[in-house]
């Protein structure tokens, strides 16, 4: 064990990864330490000075005059001092200005059709140097021996990402084994994995669900943590889920349920997304002594496109929680300081010290947290809301290699009920009790038992149902479902776009829906929408079909143009994005198309079973 | 690797320690986290439960009401719910009481004549339940492969002892490879070493110490905390050292370094100890906005025996830091939950939640500090001030293998300082200029240059001058200096109390030092007084020459006879503790007496070599 450390210390990069499950807190190399130490010093020039700001110390909760300087892309000094600048350092004069550490999103989902790399670039527009993202669509899709790379790689984007292990899938799988404990546990070893979860079957957990519990005792002896999410929850359950290792938790939608969460002793995070814009209520728990231990966060869960495209991302949600009565300096602590302490990176982010990333905002004022010039890694990342700054060129297909492929031809029968398989009688004009999934927002279900005509052994759906198929990609099966209140009407709508990574096939006209679902096998992923026989809507996701190459206002303006196509079919919901992604998702109520068939989430239990093709 | 982790999970004790480095928060098995659900959920009874006491929850920073249940040693659930009471429950009924967390010492130093399972005794009756120690006497004194050993097993008592690792000794050695970065990295790996330093030699780092620079680096790459050691450094400099890697620091002893230690992004340690009782001068730094990120602790920095018999031990630093007028709930968590969170355990410890180790102080008012009952990983580990609670018996000769001992004579000729050695005549009534070290308070010293006369080969001291030599415990070498301004009169006194773990005798009779250097060799350590040929006081020490096996109060008794022997003899500071620990201390000025002689601290020089016999 000597030999080996010696090794490390005596090579050239004296910080290469030290162990194989280490926790670091920074990552700094010996280079860059004696660097950064020279410049500190004044014994050697910076590479860049900024001059002359207001300093948001988020250490002290202070503001106050500072100027900072910047070596091998962290941050050197920050001080009255002008004796690091040298003439070749790169002086940008910045009176009137506020300087604020690079924002933090500590839970968010960056497979929401924009690509990870996209998703970056349009962060750092808005001062978002990290964040801590879902891997959900990478153990689904990507092969495993390839999954430490691609992470690894994403981490070293001018936006750091860093991310929570999914220890189950989000719907039931054919190939259970891809989110196994054998599978998972070397995963664990990536040090930018910080956490795993989020848990999203937490009522499971709470019975004592042996998997889950195993996984999360691997995960605490790695020194990570468990992302929870308890929506509901009780207090007494949080407590329970507390002593299982929950470390934090983003579902509070109540001021009650923020209180609840901190008190159990679990760091809390204030949500504020497309999705659910809870800052105004989230934020009358908020009091200076509530606020004093510093385990409060701000998170925007996963916005999708057309979101940040019009309103911005963390500095949207900054500016959420200032407007609604958060004091400034605290609600940018709650997007810097903790939560890289919360994932053991203070020394690494999160505040503008010495050592640190040289990752910061440049505001005009500090209530507007939407920054003029944003620095990451110390170079200039974006300017008056451009990225001008260099990301990785992503070989997307050596991670999510095709999946929705041309090799077979859905029909117009794969989206007829059978009676026989309800065990029905070929004609019966009185009808079977049928499940319908009724859509009671855009993401919660509700269990509405519909009795439907059967006719030549089919069923006749009544006009404000539409037909929800779950198919696998390969069309080895079908689940044949039904949905009321999506739409009023719509021919065919296939989707790729889910949280299972299948194909969902939504309609009234069977042959528009086989239509839908082979084009979309011929785009490679993507939505698709056909009515009266004509492509109406194309949404290309060729990545996994989940992701969009392009970037993300190209892809907020196709998502506009589907959201304006459902909400002309009759969709009344606030977030089809949602909708679409959730179809199969078998954490929240009631009832879900998965690979298991028509699915009772509370009960765990089959209504209507799958279809072997 | 997969293979190595299957076995870790599958096996009986799944949380067995999961990899060579890690740094956990929290170290439940998977065993203790499926009981810790069961009494949590109401389904299982608590093996304790505290009934009706008002809770400091350190996570909202409130006081409320709420009962407290325990399994396995650690907290299961925190509440109102009766549900985990069985008829085997053991209640507490604690009506008008305050429970709080155990607190924590996050810079300690537990080889200050107490030895550490005494000192944690002692410490739990005061209802700290754990400290961060430094690891000196064992790196000086300690076999290599012993060392895991002692610190596991130090660790795993009532009272949790996690360590920094000192980077280099306290005072020059002849024996350097003890602090070489190759012994000192497989230590690193020990997971409750959490932090390495303190840094004392912070000048050098400053400058850019190759070796500290590696070893910091070192241990950045392996998720520790670097304890900072900066007296006097001022904001510029501290800058400098956070950049390349200081955490924390102790050493402000004004509110603006205070202010400038958070500033810089360095963790703040407030210190009030037995030497330097700072507390009130440096609580005029703290403000709300200023304590809001949570980055401001409270140590006692090793306070040595007799002020924690008399005053406490954290629970007086924590009352003397509401008495200077910090709020008592943040009071309360710079001694909890913040040191719990910097060093990386803040699912462990810090704060009464469920998961935690049921470390918790029962008080009579949230101003008393001082608890009436305290709970030790779910034991009652002190009633009404008395330790109750088992602690290990060490077998400390294992560890600290008898380095003091009658193998040789010290003889009066060893304190003569020889004009030879000086360069200077014979005979020379005129003198010989001579540093001498001149005690400016209990643990600065100046140097003064004093002409002293010499007679047959030998300097004749002034009668305000007392011999000091520094003396290999073998008897190898001596160093011959001279002490001023420490007492009036004094024949001889021998010391292995130091941090050299040498041997210092201190007198004005070469006949009384000698005897006095004999006896401690007999008694294999300690402090010894002789005068006119008698043995007027011993201090007995065998635990590696600086350690007591009796208990704190004990040891705080003979630590009273000796400060009243050297008061009577004109000793006019504070703290003759600290005085004889750091004699050979290089990192204090300004002069000291080492291995290499005596030593200019500042300009890193020998005044007088050391004498080889």
């Amino acid at each position: 064990m000597a030999a080996r450390q010696s090794r490390v210390v005596h090579s050239g990069r004296a910080c290469a990864p030290y162990g194989s499950n280490a926790v670091r807190r920074t990552y700094r190399t010996l280079e860059e330490s004696r660097r950064l130490l020279e410049v500190a010093a004044g014994r050697s020039p910076a590479d860049r000075y900024l001059d002359g700001a207001t300093l948001l110390n988020v250490y002290s909760g202070e503001l106050y005059p500072a100027n900072v300087a910047i070596a091998c892309g962290r941050i050197a000094y920050v001080g009255p001092s002008h004796a690091m600048v040298g003439p070749e350092t790169d002086v940008l004069s910045l009176p009137g200005a506020v300087l604020a550490p690079g924002y933090i999103d500590p839970h968010t989902h960056i497979t929401g059709m924009v690509n990870p790399v996209e998703f970056a670039r349009e962060a750092v527009r808005g001062g978002t140097t990290a964040v801590v993202a879902d891997t959900l669509q990478f153990l689904l899709q990507t092969p495993t021996d390839r999954i430490p790379d691609v992470l690894r790689t994403l981490s070293e984007m001018p936006v750091h990402v860093y991310w929570f292990l999914r220890l189950d899938a989000a719907s039931p799988l054919a190939d259970e084994t891809r989110f196994s404990i054998d599978r998972l546990a070397p995963l664990l070893e990536i040090e930018t994995v910080r956490a795993v979860g989020e848990v999203t079957r937490w009522p499971a957990l709470y019975r004592g669900d042996d998997d889950l519990m195993r996984k999360i005792a691997l995960a605490l002896a790695a020194g990570r943590r468990i992302e929870g999410h308890a929506p509901g929850a009780s207090y007494d359950r949080l407590v329970a889920l507390a002593a299982v290792g929950w470390s934090a938790d983003h579902e509070a939608i109540t001021s009650d349920e923020v209180l609840h969460r901190l008190r159990a002793g679990v760091y809390t995070m204030l949500r504020h997304s497309s999705l659910r814009a809870d800052l105004p209520v989230l934020a009358r728990a908020i009091t200076a002594e509530r606020a004093a231990s510093a385990r409060l966060m701000l998170t925007a869960d996963g916005p999708e496109a057309v979101t940040i495209a019009e309103c911005g991302y963390m500095d949207h949600t900054i500016r959420q929680a200032i407007a609604s009565g958060i004091p400034p300096v605290l609600a940018y602590q709650m997007a810097t300081l903790t939560p890289a302490t919360y994932f053991g990176l203070d020394e690494e982010l999160g505040g503008i010290g010495a050592g640190r990333r040289a990752d910061i905002a440049v505001l005009d004022d500090l209530r507007n947290p939407t920054p003029t010039l944003v620095l990451a890694g110390g170079q200039i990342a974006a300017r008056d809301r451009a990225a001008v700054c260099t990301f990785p060129a992503i070989e997307w297909p050596l991670f999510f290699p095709p999946r929705f492929r041309p090799t077979w031809q859905p029909d117009a029968a794969l989206f007829e009920t059978r009676a026989a398989d309800l065990a029905a009688a070929p004609d019966d004009p009185a009808g079977v009790r049928f499940p319908v999934m009724h859509l009671e927002n855009s993401v919660i279900t509700r269990r509405r038992d519909v009795t439907v005509p059967v006719r030549r052994g089919r069923l006749v759906w009544p006009d404000d149902v539409v037909r929800l198929a779950l198919v696998d990609p390969a069309g080895r099966w079908v689940t044949n479902g039904a949905l009321s209140h999506f739409t009023t009407r719509l021919g065919g709508l296939a989707s790729s776009f889910n949280v299972a990574a299948d194909l969902t096939v939504l309609g009234q006209d069977p042959e528009d829906m086989a239509r839908a679902a082979r084009r979309l096998l011929e785009l490679g992923g993507g939505i698709v929408a056909v009515e009266g026989g004509a492509t109406v809507l194309e949404l290309p996701l060729p990545i996994g079909g989940v992701m969009s190459p392009e970037s993300l206002p190209a892809v907020a303006a196709r998502a506009r143009d589907l959201y304006a196509f459902l909400r002309a079919r009759g969709y009344a919901h606030t977030d089809p994005h949602y909708t679409l992604l959730f179809l199969p998702l078998d954490s929240l109520p009631d009832l879900r198309v998965t690979y298991h068939g028509v699915w009772d989430v509370r009960r765990g239990q089959t209504l209507v079973p799958r279809r072997d093709l």
